[in-house]
């Protein structure tokens, strides 16, 4: 028979719901290269509206927030990838990474 | 902050597309306990129509078929799951096991 291949996805949740997955951390990680929410919901082609709400709703999840944002409107729309948003990136990277492996190993195993 | 809870899924395609998930291996299951396609379809709230469907994709991936189907009609519709068909459940099964423990392990690890 054809090769088989094995995949999948993980997500991080909270008891209160959703937190981290691949489309947050990209979010995540494009606020923390381009400082702006505005133009990290266009390059991963979402609106600005949904963006907001993603940061919102992980920032709530937390003790501290992840992404500081400033004020929209003209020249406005900044945001601050802090600490914590760092160290959740990290925190799933490093989880995706194990996963990552994992999928490998288990990709040898079932097609010997 | 709340306990972060990871979780995730995995499947398992060809290089022709779908091949084996949660759903399919559920069918597989069901038609090896129940007999009959129209049980299992029935069993997990979906049309026949859409087993018919799981099951001709699923043999077509593979050399021998996982479910041999009788005909339609009165007093048809019986399906027998076949050595390869225990065989890919069994596979699924599996990986899918290693795959829990791997999560167990993450969810200790990201909590601590």
């Amino acid at each position: 028979m054809d090769k088989m291949i094995l995949d999948g996805r993980i997500w991080i949740q909270t008891e209160s719901g959703p937190f981290l997955g691949y489309g947050r951390v990209e979010l995540l990680e494009k606020i923390g290269d381009l400082g702006s929410l505005r133009k990290a919901a266009s390059e991963m082609k979402i609106s600005y509206r949904q963006a907001w709400d993603f940061i919102d709703q992980m920032n709530k999840r937390c003790d501290k927030p992840l992404v500081e944002m400033g004020r929209g409107g003209k020249g406005g729309g900044g945001a601050l990838l802090t600490e914590e948003g760092h160290r959740a990136i990290k925190l799933f990277r490093s989880v995706d990474s194990e996963f990552q492996k994992f999928v490998e190993r288990m990709n040898k195993k079932i097609n010997k």
